[in-house]
């Protein structure tokens, strides 16, 4: 992967050409090798002015003659990407690269949040609901329905900043103490900044094959109800569970046997309500899990050991890949020796998340 | 399909709508039976301020749970996303619908020609070059190279505009001359007004599965160069070569089998170069061919009955749908009696290209 940063010094294409290529290196391939690439990015068009940004990076890369495309799932493009690898794999091809890229720092700040509130279905965006709105309702509910302390959710972004201060890759490298989480602005009740993700620019790449270390178990997906007021309950993200059950469903693990998780934590809300969705904890029951360091470094499910999407950030198309980087070199024990789950984590799980569940994709990888 | 229109007086959602629940009620298949939606689309982020289409379209059809994801190849995102359906089903989906839809009236016409013209290889692009450019440039290397009248590329257009005339779903409906073609306003030298497809909004959209009377033989894609003065011949477009050799390859049919055809005629010259890199004529032959009436609907190799993108029109992402869907119907005999192509058509080739010959995919079809 590519340093995730603020705004990066290269153009995306060439964010995108600099994974792809310490990922080519990585497994030994030649661009020759690749049959076909697959580029998850979600807003190439409305913010870089790159129309058909696959086939541009064919030629950046040099994979004249591999089949392209892009694959585009608003935040989940990444995961949605390498599903559409593995299934390229299926048809036939013998390597598969997948690359997510995004450059969210070329466009004005209100014209990036406004392409990203686009997601939001019509009746939503007209009564001005974004992301943050969701995750605060979302939020507030979830400490209202189990009389959760407001900390709690600091807990998220205090581990999750500590893990990045030892990921070179990450665009934020200090930690965070609960205090300053708590008393930081209020960005959407009861969510205040380090409870959100930031806009990012970075790259992440993956190359598929039929042999390698690290196996894909599973990799599965499912969409949920567009409108979140029409949902039964805004507090479960059905996609989510059911992209994990479908997952697990597709390999002989199950969620005792996963030691290292890639959460999206677009909010830290969402990494309590994904753990929970998950199975890995009972509703309303993430947060204690959290406080008393379960989902820590050393603890019995290491959760986002590189920083999640609030350290590491989330350049959305890139994310999803991102994960499975970071999954890949905890079972390689290549991660710095700071950020290393112990005791050599075998089997790990990666969820990529598209707008507030409207589209989840699960993926469970052994190594 | 839907229609096509130059300006539908419907939401884009709404088309894609239309043309999946057509395609569903034509399955005898319930949204319930969808495992796995997939979204062709080139530019709703730019023209019509929707982001996540796919995910967007899943509620309005009421596939929640479904998969789902957006490809995008510029205007062969409908033909990716039938290659991207075809493989869910070999990576496991039963059921695939696969939807390609474009709304370009979503945009000031001069905005949309911007967005188009940003998949240009971006020396190209700062060159002033545009799609046209290059199908002029083309087309005068053509007629110069093999010594071809002028009249040849107007051949092109009177065969398909009379296809069109039978085709209630078509953009134009009208026959044109080749007087009238000849005359018409110049574009891009040599072409005029006739030789160059339209913008149009759009769906189309088919049902996959394991079984049915229409078979998916091969589809394979394959990527060019992208700047089109870095390739040894302008005049050879690779990726239209090597998709046709990867889809034969992977059935047990060759060129001689294929009865019917949909070429992607974005400009008449493409129709020509396009069949014969694909093998149907050799090198500056087409225009003789189409001349003596062999590529008419009552012909050899019947190409374009429905009307191309010259006179059926060409939204962006719709179209590479809306090919298979011609496709179908004339393997069925369901097309209207005057452009039914004789004989009960067994065999159908589809390629459908982005850019100018930046990426092309080709799906061989038996029936």
């Amino acid at each position: 992967m590519t340093a995730f940063e603020s705004e990066a010094d290269r153009s995306i294409l060439e964010l995108g050409r600099l994974a792809a290529e310490r990922a080519l290196s990585d497994a030994a391939c030649e661009p020759s090798d690749v049959a076909s690439l697959h580029v998850g990015n979600a807003l190439a068009g409305e913010l870089n002015a790159q129309a058909g940004i696959a086939n541009a990076l064919v030629s950046r890369l040099g994979v004249e003659g591999a089949r392209a495309d892009r694959v585009e799932n608003t935040s989940a493009s990444g995961a949605s990407a390498i599903h559409r690898g593995v299934e390229a794999i299926a048809g036939g091809a013998d390597v598969a690269l997948v690359v997510g890229v995004e450059k969210m720092s070329g466009g004005e700040t209100a014209a990036v949040t406004e392409s990203i509130s686009r997601l939001v279905h019509e009746r939503e965006y007209a009564q001005g609901l974004t992301l943050p709105s969701f995750a605060g309702i979302a939020a507030d509910a979830y400490l209202d329905r189990y009389d959760v302390p407001r900390e709690a959710l600091a807990t998220v972004a205090v581990k999750n900043h500590e893990n990045a201060v030892h990921n070179q890759f990450a665009q934020f490298r200090t930690s965070v103490t609960a205090e300053e989480a708590l008393e930081s602005p209020v960005i959407a009740a009861p969510l205040r900044l380090f409870d959100c993700c930031s806009m990012t620019d970075g790259a992440a790449a993956v190359v598929l094959s039929r042999e390698g270390d690290v196996s894909v178990e599973g990799v599965a997906g499912a969409t949920g109800t567009h409108a979140v007021a029409a949902r039964p309950d805004p507090l479960k993200i059905t996609s989510v569970r059911t992209a994990g059950e479908r997952a697990f469903a597709r390999t002989a693990c199950d969620r005792d046997d996963v030691d290292v998780a890639c959460i999206h934590d677009a909010f830290t809300i969402l990494e309590l309500l994904e753990l929970e969705e998950l199975g890995f904890y009972d509703a309303g029951t993430a947060w204690r899990a959290t406080q008393a360091g379960e989902t820590a470094l050393d603890g019995q499910l290491a959760v986002n050991p590189g920083g999640g999407l609030k350290a590491r950030g989330h350049p959305l198309g890139a994310t999803g890949v991102s994960q499975i980087v970071e999954l890949v070199w905890q079972f390689r024990g290549d991660a710095p020796t700071a950020r290393q789950v112990p005791g050599e984590p075998e089997t790990g799980l990666a969820i990529n998340v598209a707008g507030f569940g409207n589209n989840s994709v699960c993926t469970v990888l052994s190594g």
